[in-house]
């Protein structure tokens, strides 16, 4: 049996899972890069004991943050058009207590203008490709919402354009720390969706910044709830990240990879501006990525 | 002699002018609303102690937060159009010990879809019609920059519309708590006014969200400072608001309102558009329409 620990290791969170001979048997929740205590090192040693292994597995699959410059190992991004061959040739090695360990690449766009970066979603992006193999040919959108959402462009399995959207940051500033949504009481989950529907609606006069405001007038005016008014800022951004991605490339069809909770807000949006979609579960896809990188110098 | 003490009591600062038959002659800041110890008449009292003034006031003028229902007396919005004698009439009336407090109505507008409301502005509007008399005929465009920066059209004297953008809140909301800005090392002043033009001209393209990323990626990949990433997102979101406000209703000229060092990067946005500008000082104009609203009764 070969027993591999896959861990998607971002800024906020590390999510473990134990994988034996391909098949997940065991998970785990830990802290993310920027929140440690200690050293990376440390912290994985930590959750490896946690996990009462008996025996150490035979490798450790890491990718995002951990790869950083605040991370474990800094491995550099690979520019773009990122192959998967290239991609797994320049992770970072490194080991732990005798287990290798490999951390996964970056991937940046430098092609234009609006140079871009991720860490991690790339992992996610080539998981995607097992998992459904009909996006290893042909040109294909892939959207990976959350903190920061990734829209990657997928040319014949290659990653040929990225660009990010603060989208999910930008809404957790704003619920945390703003006086937008900090009016009225909170009411209903209803009221929530209905605040939603408003906000995508709002989203498509292209006007983002002066529609933020309407959060907070219509808990003054309009006797909205506070629930309302976080489900139309939700709604404006979201609506507005999949406008403005459009205006930069026209698409029919994108595959959303993430928690299902989002990526269905995000089918929304995007099938009111008559896009199809896809979605795949994030875990899975990262799962799958993380794999391609074991025995990476059998391959 | 008359002495009066004009006020602007916002939600985070109180700022405090004694004026002597016109002539502001001592000035002194205090709390804001939103984070007083106690109530609104002892902080206010406490401030007249400071001052020293050996016999009260003959009156108390105030405008901003202090007039919503989580200030000291709630007065309600007057709905536009709003013309002066209607806003003075509207004030609300309280008194500090035997001293008569006038307190400045906000302004709603509620005319379409994007409803919206000011408090405090409304006092500097009234109060720039008395510095520049040729805004009291025709139709004018006043820009008031700041934490919500308020767009407001001013008809033959009456305000007839707003639009409220969260640009310098969205700006601190990110420089506080973002991982945007928080990359690289402060480098030098040019680097973030350089900062600010490359953001303003990004603005030019309508994709604000597609923007932001670009003020870490710049970090990463591109040697820029954290303070070239400052001034790069300053730039993007006052270009951004701008255009769309722009966008809602077009205009040859605008007058902004404001501390200067804010209007001059509003009126290079606006140049950039080739928008004409002139600049009003926030406090003269504060202060001379706080003095509208003396001797109510009288007039």
């Amino acid at each position: 049996m070969r027993r591999v620990i896959a861990g998607d290791w971002g800024t906020s969170r590390l999510r473990v899972t134990v994988i034996e001979d391909g098949v997940p048997v065991a998970r785990h929740e830990g802290t993310g890069i920027a929140f440690l205590p200690g050293s990376a090192a440390d912290a994985l040693r930590a959750i490896l004991d946690d996990l009462d292994l008996h025996q150490p597995p035979d490798a450790i699959l890491l990718c995002g943050m951990v790869g950083s410059r605040n991370g474990w190992l800094e491995v550099p991004y690979t520019p773009c058009p990122v192959a998967r061959e290239l991609w797994r040739a320049q992770s970072g090695r490194t080991s732990l207590d005798g287990v290798p360990v490999t951390i996964a690449a970056g991937a940046a766009f430098d092609g234009d203008d609006l140079a871009d970066v991720m860490r991690g979603e790339e992992t996610q992006i080539f998981g995607a490709l097992v998992i459904d193999p009909r996006l290893k040919s042909g040109r294909h959108r892939l959207v990976l919402p959350g903190t920061h959402s990734k829209w990657a462009t997928v040319e014949d399995g290659r990653i040929v354009a990225i660009r990010t959207f603060v989208t999910g940051e930008l809404f957790e500033l704003i619920r945390s720390h703003s006086t937008l949504l900090r009016v009225g009481d909170a009411i209903s989950r209803d009221d929530e969706n209905a605040g939603f529907d408003a906000g995508l609606q709002r989203a498509d006069a292209g006007l983002p910044l002066a529609s933020l405001f309407t959060a907070r007038v219509a808990q003054l005016r309009q006797a909205r709830s506070s629930d309302w008014a976080a489900g139309y800022t939700s709604g404006l951004l979201i609506g507005s990240e999949v406008r403005e991605a459009l205006t930069l490339e026209a698409t029919g069809e994108c595959t959303l990879i993430g928690a299902p909770t989002l990526t269905r807000r995000y089918a929304q949006a995007l099938a009111r501006r008559d896009v199809a979609s896809a979605q795949l579960d994030g875990d899975a896809c990262g799962l799958a990525g993380l794999q391609l990188l074991d025995g990476r110098d059998d391959g």
